[in-house]
């Protein structure tokens, strides 16, 4: 047997062309392990499939060598895709605690058991296999996120996981500089680097400018407060509870997530709650409107979450009054303009004082912006560097920022999705792709839905349905029943009786035309039916409905 | 007879509540004019649909009264729904030169003849049954844009339009502000001013500063420049065109309606482009790359656009090069986000160079912000207001702002669609609301879909559709043949083969079961056949196809 050249490989086998879905496999000889395992939310055009997950076939193909799943951080797109790879790979999983804790609650739904998790701590190194992984502390949208240096024989990885550089970060410690300057004195093979907000120059502003709006608010406010903003943003929450005590308010809380985050931070003391501010969302009631916040889920206009309930009257514990003050503390994620804007108005009709975006300084990032991407490169100086976390318009503008930097375009590596980036002690360079892809989950279904599918739901919510029914006898193909016609969003039938009427005389004429011409044949049969009353539906009506003709035999 | 009490009443059938679809009734006794007469682009839950109308069940209640539709500028939502109202109400149109130009083109492709057009110039004044009228110049993103004052016998409407304050326009004068002066100082009853941008702060860029961007990147380009901008922007191509003629390129056009509205606005004298310039698309090749600019349509990522073809190298007349400069001249409209940022995407893959919004100074609003707004309130100081042209949320903002400026309270009219503003000589006030609505249009079909079939159309867009086929005997009620059971939609049917047989057995045993207690009416045996089947797919795989039963009697 000739001796394998050394190789060490980066496989993203999401998170790169999209911002989500983040999974990204290190492999070296018989030692695999992958860092975060992150869902995505379906496209418009995923007509009814909840969320998208990454196709692990190589994984899969690859069962023996993975020695771990290790986290980064508690976001969906980081770990929401655990509970479906674990079923397949129970492989040992690697966190931070609040990113285990949020894990537990997960796996808990999703029924699992039996899952080997394992704390560690930033600043700890742990052995997994050849590799020695490093965790450093970075700062972010939620609580105890951390970036990982993996020391392989070939040299260190850096995955920077999702950061911003924050100063006055709320109760986490202040982003480990010394570790990161260490890594690059030291040397660093290759880096992954967050890319989502490259496009924006200058800084993202410190968390803790959001606790001043909250303050300036909370000061001179005497209604009651309602804040809205992302649950897993524990550093939002406590400042939001911070304002609340400063201004002698209770706090309660509402929407499942929220609830369920704020109950594990609290436990694993991610939370600083003085005893008594908590109440249950049943008795606000009973203090008075200027002793009151309510933080809520729904910052996104999400039509089933708390908020927007709460804006159409269908909250089951509370009710909007008029002057309750509405705090959006958040920007709608791209896509979500419209139901956010839909709430607000919602709001608004209400009568309630609605404050977003738009009006005050609701919400910062907790992405990196290009200086503080600039001085992360200029820390770590890695040779080689793999923009990921973003779309490609994003991974080009940070290929296109490090190049700025000095760093020779041949030393970045823009990768899709299954890109195969290899290092040996000679260089790097792409190998040879592996099969990576987004898996639909429908309900329980996960992967039945594919195109076809998909194309069908797309057909159908475009210009409905028409099913054409006839019976006949198997014997001289005469027909016994029908031809009947049921239609389902296509009109409104009541109002439009001569058209089906119409339609059913074009399906019958079909039906004698085929008689005089002996076709007794069902697929032909069937696609004149489709054929003719197409025609005679789209030169009518200018409408393309599914058409489905079915053929009883008796 | 009493004698009727004088009323002058202001009556937004659309525009309010919405940005979109504006039309303004004003009436006085057996008056009515109508102020444009826009659509609006559906919603996302609007399946199929293509465009929206406002109902217009009032004015065909008061047909005889009707006595023009005047309009203040060329946009969709101003103009849309003319070709839907003309054929129930042929009442004059008036409007200035560019209006009517494309106003025209749209009645030819309607096929709508026989209509009486009006060209007015701003500054002029025309009567209308008891109304004056004085157009006048505004400036906006489109070209020959004009505020309506309306001189009643109670008093003076203005209405200003879609507006910005643009002290450098391109090619059109000034706002006319001397006008407006005259107008505050002699006394407006009413204004109904656009809200669009009330939210932003500070004052909307000339559009003049955007040829500057583009004389900036044209001058050092090296290779062929596509820009891609609304159509009915004249202004913006004519920058387009100084900044190619400047820098010694041929202009190429792409797109249908940016074809079309380059073609009215030469005609009718408003693009300036020197004998030359224009090149026919299928032509570019012959120039060198330094030499070509193409205009095209498609800066909001429209699937079908010109700008999506070349993205996705399905455009019929150029191909996309490697270097080529792409410039997307336009911001995205709330709910376009995904859709741009996926040309963007592919643009960037394509090997194009792409400049966009988060890169440069692309594009302005044609909207004012709110200290244009503060000037109109001051110039025009209306004894009532009616802000228009906003969500509920920026009228809701407008209103206050107004306040801000010293407007009481109860003299601004925050209205809904159909909402009637009355005004007598001795106050104002809301009046009897009327009917006033969403049309919606699909295909030919103008209202023949509502809310059954949108509601049909999702549920079936989200889990597709299951039929279920039986043919019994008429007398006995016996099975004659199936069930049988086809889906669309649902799942992959040939990978779900168990699945469906399994549902097959699931209706065999609820027939059985009818037959067995002599259940033979149709509606049981169908609901029983779908409550069976839906418990059994819901508790086997969490989804909720529509569920559609057909019993054929033999």
């Amino acid at each position: 047997m000739s001796k394998a050249v050394e190789k060490l490989k980066i496989i993203p086998l999401g998170g790169v062309n999209e911002i989500g879905k983040n999974i990204t496999v290190i492999e070296y000889m018989d030692d695999i392990i992958v860092i975060d395992c992150g869902l995505i939310f379906p496209e418009d055009e995923m007509l009814g499939i909840d969320v998208v997950i990454p196709d692990i076939t190589y994984l899969l193909k690859n069962r023996d060598k993975v020695k771990s799943i290790v986290l980064t951080h508690g976001h969906e797109d980081h770990i929401g895709a655990l509970p479906y790879v674990l079923r397949k790979i129970n492989a040992p999983v690697y966190g931070t605690k609040l990113t285990l804790g949020l894990v537990e609650n997960k796996l808990k739904e999703h029924d699992l058991k039996d899952i080997n998790l394992n704390v560690v701590k930033a600043g700890q190194s742990i052995k997994i296999g050849k590799f020695k992984l490093e965790f450093i502390r970075t700062s972010h949208s939620i609580a105890d996120s951390v970036a990982i240096a993996i020391h392989t024989p070939l040299g260190t990885i850096l995955h920077t996981g999702d950061f911003k550089i924050d100063y006055t970060p709320i109760k986490d410690d202040v982003m480990d500089f010394h570790k990161f300057s260490e890594l690059g004195k030291n040397g660093v093979l290759v880096m992954l680097a967050d890319s989502t907000n490259v496009e924006r120059p200058g800084y993202t502003m410190s968390e803790s400018t959001v606790g001043q709006t909250f303050n300036d608010i909370f000061m001179s406010a005497k209604q009651r407060i309602i804040v809205a903003t992302f649950a897993s943003n524990i550093h939002r929450v406590q400042q939001i509870i911070n304002a609340a005590v400063m201004f002698g308010r209770k706090v309660a809380v509402s929407g499942r997530s929220m609830v369920n985050v704020v109950n594990v931070s609290k436990e694993l003391g991610y939370l600083d709650i003085p005893d008594g501010t908590l109440i249950d969302i049943k008795a606000i009631d009973k203090y008075p409107d200027n002793q009151i916040v309510v933080i809520t889920t729904g910052s996104q206009g999400e039509p089933m979450s708390a908020l927007s309930r709460l804006a159409s009257s269908d909250h089951r514990k509370m009710e909007l009054k008029p002057g309750d003050l509405v705090f959006i503390s958040a920007t709608p994620i791209p896509g979500n303009e419209k139901m956010v804007s839909k709430v607000i108005n919602q709001l608004f009709k209400k009568g309630a004082n609605v404050i977003y975006e738009a009006l005050a300084d609701v919400h910062v990032s907790g992405h990196a912006c290009q200086e503080e991407l600039k001085l992360m490169h200029c820390l770590v100086k890695p040779k080689y560097f793999i923009p990921v976390h973003g779309e490609f318009r994003h991974l080009k503008q940070h290929s296109e920022l490090a190049q700025n930097l000095g760093m020779p375009k041949e030393n970045i590596f823009i990768a899709d999705k299954g890109s195969v980036i290899e290092f040996t002690k000679d260089g790097a360079g792409f190998g040879k792709s592996v099969q990576a892809g987004n898996i639909l989950v429908d309900g329980l279904g996960v992967g039945d839905v594919g195109n076809i599918v998909l194309r069908d739901r797309k057909h159908l919510s475009e210009d409905g349905l028409i099913v054409v029914v006839v019976t006949i006898n198997k014997e001289n193909g005469q027909v016994l029943a029908g031809p009947d016609i049921i239609s389902r969003g296509f009109v409104y039938v009541r109002e439009s009786e001569d058209l089906m009427e119409e339609s059913r005389s074009v399906v019958r004429e079909v039906l004698i035309e085929c008689e005089k011409n002996n076709i007794t044949d069902w697929t032909t049969l069937k696609s004149n039916i489709k054929y003719a009353l197409r025609n005679y539906l789209y030169e009518k009506i200018k409408r393309n409905p599914m058409i489905l003709p079915i053929i009883m035999e008796v």
